[in-house]
């Protein structure tokens, strides 16, 4: 019951001013590819644009029910874990309309806070908790955290040995993953 | 002492056919971006192919000497991380000349193996190692295992709790690093 948000509004830019980013092509295909391998059950492409939401759906029909589905059935099963949705909110209302009960929500930043939620802390939480959980990602410089409907929890930023942490989204999410769910 | 190979020569297409891969201007920018997370000291793009080469260092220099750089020092700094080589012997023999011995160098791939390196072994390992080490990793379908210089390993596959794996390599990268190398 594990769910993924890759959010396009409510985003700030890096000067820190609120805007709506553009859906990425290679964004949809490494998170889609990252939640099939982590038994993600549904990754919510999150954009209010309806042009947006078109393009991303076009895309995903290329593999869905297109030729590339025919040449790689892999990428198509990845494609099937893809939803797009208008809002964090319809999002959120999706899974809680499949598992009758509403998610825990967890954030992410790249920003350290004093009351950060450990990744250690949330893979125990998760592995004895009886909801669906939805964690959600920001493109653009991040989530404009005071825009979102309540959260359980922000995740602490994820770190190296040094003191950059820029990772791509599509590296931050699949380490995300590995160190909720991966199994080594 | 930590270094990253990204191979585009010797690997396989889909059909388990030798070929050389085309560099990916995104990989640079991402697998740059985990270099620089994880305290990688050299990120080498490996390729034979000389205006391949050039395509990669003309990227390079957009963020390195140019535009790129002066608007976006976070990026510029991993693009610091990359070097483009010709061969994995070339950039073994960097290592080398910069430590004056040479590297432990694992493979990675996709597929199981009965004598892979498990990831936490080989974390243990490189905590107590002398030597520089170098990790090797595949574009298109993987690396041709049998047209590498010797390694000292290879590591075992990227799952997470089902079957399918079937992750970016950008994704595998930021993995396996933080695997390796993440302090959480």
């Amino acid at each position: 019951m594990r769910y993924i948000g890759l959010v396009h509004y409510p985003v700030l830019n890096r000067a820190g001013e609120l805007i709506v980013s553009a859906v990425t092509n290679l964004d949809i295909h490494d998170i889609a590819r990252a939640a099939a391998t982590y038994d993600v059950m549904n990754f919510f492409v999150i954009t209010p644009l309806e042009r947006q939401m078109a393009l991303t759906r076009e895309i995903m029909g290329h593999w869905l029910t297109g030729v590339g589905g025919t040449l790689n059935a892999d990428r198509k099963k990845a494609m099937e874990t893809v939803r797009v949705v208008s809002s964090v909110g319809e999002a959120l209302s999706a899974i809680e309309n499949r598992h009758g009960r509403s998610p825990e929500v967890y954030a992410t930043t790249a920003c350290r806070r004093p009351d950060a939620v450990s990744w250690r802390y949330l893979r125990n939480h998760i592995d004895m908790l009886d909801a669906p959980v939805c964690l959600l990602f920001g493109t653009a410089s991040g989530l404009a955290m005071e825009l979102l409907p309540p959260v359980n929890g922000i995740l602490e930023p994820i770190y190296g040995p040094g003191d950059y942490n820029h990772l791509s989204v599509r590296s931050a999410v699949s380490v995300a993953l590995d160190r909720l769910f991966g199994c080594y």
